[in-house]
């Protein structure tokens, strides 16, 4: 069986992708990565369990805490506040965590190098959030062209970022498909225990469920 | 005055390449990032030296041990021998670790998009080492292209590899004139007191220096 390195952040993107990974074929190498963002405990939490009930081959757990040392990012700042959602607002939220998902993929290749994994998948996608740089398509085709040129010459390794062109909708449907349990994933910027459901992050997760008619697992502080 | 991250190993490369950059007018943010090599320790003495005598404006260290639990590297792998240089052998050294240059130049363009440096650093040389992929230039252009996509639109971060088509002993003499004090650089892969002077990086740090006929200013286990 072909491996593949799974981004699991927890969140319902990167689990729909693993799922969509394992209905491909593949055996899955779970990757969580901890950087430091307000909720890491419930993220990781909701990843183990999916690792679990997918289930992975082997999942890996790595700390990346410098991300929130460097700054630059509401998410990795306790001492910030998180902006509740603003349909209005043109520029970068300043939830963007400066190129994390460069950071996130690199981490990915040498997983998949060092095990002879053939696959990494994302969940990135580009519609729904406000363009943070590091989801776009042109992103990720030239990190492809960065694993080609850098990785050994007998290495091949595709990056998989099937819902980069679709919204959380779309994301969504698959998901309902494939049987993925959303109450084990998590969205919400702000709280670990009931999800806020003000920030973006909730906003564009309600938005999903409620366009697709499928009611949200989850419980919030409000409804949104 | 322009910041420039510098990644700052320890090693001859990267000091020569951020007194270069100190000389090319930037002010310095050093980094080191330790990921579990075996002469860590010593590398790390000397890059907080080297940051200290520049003097950089700051100096980041920044620990990735993940890359030595995912392995396939006798160079994070304690367990493994690292091998004599061997001048006859044709494949990728065993100390190649998978993908660390992406993962280094990653944490370096976080670092210069959240604290505002235009520009990055880094010592990769190809000429000398024995075909690490993500120290030829084709991976160093299209990284560019990755940090050009996936910062924010505002963000402009140059990659300075500015020797990656020179020789070490080409490097050496730069750095001679830019009055580099190499007692406070370390190459061997094996040891942190005495350099063994028979492992790769001591064979090629030994013959440049002969090859320009300076003195070496440190001590070797075995005369190289």
């Amino acid at each position: 069986m072909t491996k593949a390195v799974c981004l699991m952040s927890g969140g319902m993107d990167s689990t729909t992708a693993a799922y969509l990974a394992r209905e491909q074929g593949y055996e899955i190498v779970g990757l969580h990565v901890t950087y430091g963002q307000r909720t890491e405990g419930k993220e990781k939490q909701c990843a183990r369990t999916i690792a679990r009930l997918l289930p992975a081959r082997e999942f890996l757990e790595v700390d990346i805490g410098y991300l929130r040392i460097l700054g630059g990012s509401t998410l990795t700042d306790q001492q910030r506040v998180i902006a509740d959602y603003d349909p209005q607002r043109e520029e970068l939220p300043d939830t963007y965590v400066p190129f994390r998902n460069a950071n996130l993929l690199s981490i990915a290749t040498s997983a998949a190098e060092a095990k002879g994994a053939e696959a990494i998948f994302i969940g990135a996608q580009a519609h729904d959030y406000s363009g943070y740089p590091d989801c776009r398509p042109a992103f990720l085709e030239a990190f492809q062209e960065v694993i080609n040129r850098g990785t050994r010459d007998t290495t091949s390794i595709t990056l998989h970022a099937p819902f980069v062109h679709m919204t959380k909708a779309g994301i969504l449907k698959i998901g309902i498909g494939l049987g993925v349990p959303y109450e084990h994933t998590w969205s919400c910027y702000r709280n670990e225990g009931l999800a806020c459901g003000r920030c973006g992050s909730c906003h564009f997760r309600t938005e999903a469920f409620r366009e697709i008619g499928v009611r949200d697992p989850l419980s919030y502080e409000e409804i949104p």
